[in-house]
């Protein structure tokens, strides 16, 4: 059984603390409540549902999985899953960061952001139930009509029905554009959809008495291509005219994968046979409508990375403190007792710091581009949303990218403290590498997001979030240049920065003579850029933490992190420089 | 089901074309009949054995797994596992390299290397039961007398028995000073053994009609720590006087371990209770017999990461040739068809190229050092056997320490490669994720590599080994200086030597004023050596291509797959010097 205690202070310290939450929060549109005496309540809340509740079904749910009944075409989810749900519900958090009109609290997105890590740390398979009714109910709120949202919206806020999104084909995974799933219009407004979607999430369970999918198809007259996708709701069960549950819907799971982890989600095999659903959005706007609701799936994931890495963490710390094995490098630290613990070793605290520093960094990162969230929605003029928007749009594929990349390095090193016991299935850690195997795949590949960040972003969006990246890494530069604490820092990461900007620079005129060099470029970018990105935020947390009103050893913690990111990881920024200049002619073709 | 395809035509690149292995083995004492054509023809047979027996088995034994039956206290392994020992045994496999005294056919070690690499590659999972008799026979061959050779090596030999080596006790892992299993001396001249073993891989299991354990135990007048330990032969079955088998003796598994991969091999709790053992070699000096096999077990498990690392990219080469999924950046190169295939996109090629320089590297290594074993074993004249013995000595810690932790980076991408369909079961590839998670952490943690190479291996031995090592690269890159072919590699390499034996130098001094620097360094020291070794290797087989008489493709593969090294891995010196000389300062003490 692994550990779980929701890092509370961790949270508060990256939120209010270095990222400055609560002036920003209550500064918003409908903000003025937000104040950190609520948010702080809400996060405590949250932690006790994911210790308490959460945390114990996660390596049970796990060893059991889910199945699926062919007989009745019907899903089961471990045990445990339904009551946590139910009690998620109950607790309102479905519909946290939702409007209240239909139900929801309102609450800055940011706030979804804290608590879902803690949930995600707690179950990291169930959590995908609610996390993906959140992309539905984002969905419904920006394109459907006031009718659909009173229809559908309320009842997943409410958490009595769940979503779905259901995009990828055997065909068609990365490249959406190859879908075949077709829609014919009916005479009432409704369509008939059939296809096959495959890796769909929560697809069928039994956690709820409804699932909403939002099915990407392609109408009659619809353009081949990504421009001619429609996006379409199907319910499990049909609506009466009343908004009550009336008979089965011809979408039918026709399997369970049977997955290296994440065993607890139910991932589908979804067969959709003329079942009835309605447009939602414009016509061939569908794939559009999708990526608006792209930028919170992303930041979900590599949340849960951070989640992962967190628990991992906990668990890997606490166990180089109790096993007790060899002696320390220069002689006994624990004379009375057998061995030394792992602690004293230098290399074990080398796999504790990188984990430490990625998830601290990490999670400073993620809730620094939900504030962006939160202001790109509600903030004080045009002005302030727009550079929101565009902070956000940037920082979203190194969220995603790095930090579900850093995760696999985080529980990969937690897994290594334990030595052999790590292997063994019973002591659970395993089962966060397992488990982190699939954020770098879902949610766009790495590939993916390191193509959205120098092809999108930087070249199609001309760089302007990075612009505005760089802007606010030499105002703060500049403000603390006489900062004491900061002095080994501010040099580094201020050289750094311009370097990133004169390298972005080069890179994309090399682009411009030849394409393919996007592609050889792109991986060792998007690392790149994470590291010195982190950079910034651990040197704002050195910043934060001398005004902290934390303990002294909280403090001294933040800052020995610090030192050893810069000394020791930060360095990974000269190799992924080498590989971005050394162009594609060192990835020629392959037979 | 995955592919496997023994790769004949790289094996036989690295040890005849860049090892010049014929030369050598046949001027070893006793190796003037080992040719190349000999050698030819018993890696095809191996291959046969692999492709066509061992491969098949390797999915359903991970899905099968071994099961353990209570009441009879005995291990059923997966279907398909008896047979394929079977096949073994009758073709000679298991006494490949031993004495033709005892039944062995005594080719060179290097030629069990080989084919235990597609053994490996083959189903990992089931070669750890050869494997383990490996090791009980160097043991007997070492420290067995005649008497003890005669009885107990000729059946392992024969592959009607198998060992296992019983180390680790609960609280003695990386520390076999802690362990506990005593031994006590009866009136005959055996011993009673009483003590529980874990991780026991072969501990029990269907395969053999004995299992020979070599156990580590105290004698009652033995000291505390690591010079109180003896090494007893325990057998399952007890032996008649005419050496058939008697009852059985008191020596049970208590149960398997539930692993993270390699289902498919028997992890056992061993109880000995009175077990009848029998002391081999001398007393208290148990753990330096143990570690005179060391050398082989360790590049063994090298090894595994090499076999895992190559069927793992065969599959996921494979996959990118055939999975269709969007356009090449530079425009459609496969028109007619709905997309292109994944071979097209540079970030693909990069995560294929890395596995093949690491595949290829780590082979050309590990063959280098098993050349080193013949060498040290039969080498002419005392000097070429202890120059080799060192050299040997000094590469063992690379060859395992870092092998296997590439092989994690090398399953991970080629698991990247298959984007969300890798992380489903039936496509394979995410058992090579698992079953690799086991090498970096048993035989010795990356920890404990990193500090036999750098405590061991440079500050006790006087890095004889690296000298020896510099020496050599230094030698061919004047060789080549002129050579065309090389001219953008031999500068790099001798320089990079050259910084090498610097470094070196520089933190053996720190280490000398203060012992805890030896860990602070030590692992990014393993990696920094590990990648100059690699580039040794990779210039090596530039130079061998010129003369070697594949095809052109081959050839121009080997070409590409250097440049691609020299170009985007070899950089990661830089960072892995940055973080050597960051010092212990940056891993201060963790509450």
């Amino acid at each position: 059984m692994t550990l779980y205690k929701a890092p509370l202070d961790d949270q508060r310290f990256a939120l209010f603390d270095v990222l400055g939450a609560e002036a920003i929060l209550t500064k918003l549109q409908g903000g003025e409540g937000h104040t950190r005496d609520l948010l702080d309540a809400v996060l405590e809340e949250a932690g006790k549902l994911s210790e308490v509740v959460l945390a114990p079904t996660n390596a049970p749910g796990d060893e059991e999985g889910c199945h699926f009944d062919k007989a009745t075409r019907t899903v089961t989810t471990p045990k445990g899953f339904k009551d946590a749900f139910r009690q998620f519900s109950d607790g309102g958090w479905a519909g946290l960061t939702m409007a209240e009109e239909f139900g929801g609290q309102a609450l800055p997105s940011v706030m979804g952001i804290a608590t879902s890590e803690m949930f995600q740390s707690g179950n990291l398979a169930w959590s995908l139930y609610p996390l993906l009714s959140e992309g539905a109910c984002h969905a419904l709120e920006l394109h459907g009509t006031q009718e659909q949202k009173h229809t559908y919206l309320k009842p997943i806020v409410a958490g009595r029905w769940t979503g779905t999104m259901c995009l990828t084909e055997p065909q068609a995974g990365s490249d959406l554009g190859l879908l075949k799933t077709r829609a014919e219009p009916g005479p009432d407004g409704s369509y008939k959809i059939t296809g096959t979607k495959i890796f769909i999430s929560a697809g069928d369970h039994d956690l709820a008495e409804n699932i909403l999918h939002l099915v990407l198809a392609r109408l009659p007259d619809a353009p081949a291509g990504s421009r001619g996708i429609s996006m379409f709701i199907v319910t499990k069960y049909k609506l009466k005219a009343d908004g009550s549950l009336g008979e089965r819907n011809n979408a039918y799971p026709g399997a369970i994968e049977h997955k290296m982890g994440i065993r607890g989600s139910a991932t589908c095999v979804m067969n959709f046979d003329e079942a009835e659903g309605y447009l939602i959005g414009q016509p061939h706007k569908g794939l559009a409508a999708m990526f608006t609701m792209m930028n919170a799936a992303r930041l979900s994931v590599g949340l849960q990375g951070l989640a992962l890495s967190e628990r991992a963490l906990q668990n890997s710390l606490n166990y180089a403190r109790e096993r007790l094995q060899s002696r320390s490098l220069s002689g006994p630290k624990f004379p009375d007792k057998p061995a030394d613990n792992l602690l004293v070793q230098p290399d074990v605290r080398r796999m504790l710091l990188a984990q430490r520093a990625f998830v601290e960094g990490s999670r400073a990162l993620i809730m620094y581009a939900a504030l962006q969230t939160d202001i790109e929605a509600r903030g004080a003029d045009e002005a302030a949303r727009q550079h929101a928007s565009e902070l956000l749009a940037f920082l979203i594929p190194i969220a995603k990218g790095v930090v579900t990349e850093l995760a696999q390095e985080c529980t990969k090193e937690a897994l290594q403290v334990y030595g052999g016991h790590g292997f063994i299935v019973e002591n659970g850690v395993e089962q966060f590498v397992r488990d982190a195997r699939i954020i770098t795949l879902y949610e766009g590949t790495t590939g993916i997001q390191a193509a959205d960040l120098l092809g999108r972003k930087i070249l199609q969006l001309k760089g302007v979030g990075l612009q505005y990246f760089l802007a606010e890494i030499g105002a703060f530069c500049k403000a603390h240049a006489a900062d004491e604490a900061l002095r080994p820092y501010i040099g580094t990461l201020g050289a750094l920065a311009k370097e990133w900007g004169e390298l972005t620079l080069k890179l994309a005129q090399r682009i411009q003579s030849n394409p393919e060099e996007l592609g050889a470029a792109a991986n060792d970018y998007l690392y790149y850029s994470g590291y010195i990105t982190l950079a910034y935020f651990w040197a704002r947390a050195v910043a934060a933490v001398e005004k902290s009103t934390q303990q002294a050893e909280f403090k001294q913690a933040k800052r020995d992190t610090a030192a050893f990111y810069f000394a020791r990881i930060l360095p990974r920024t000269h190799m992924h420089k080498a590989a971005i200049e050394a162009g594609v002619e060192t990835l020629p073709a392959i037979a």
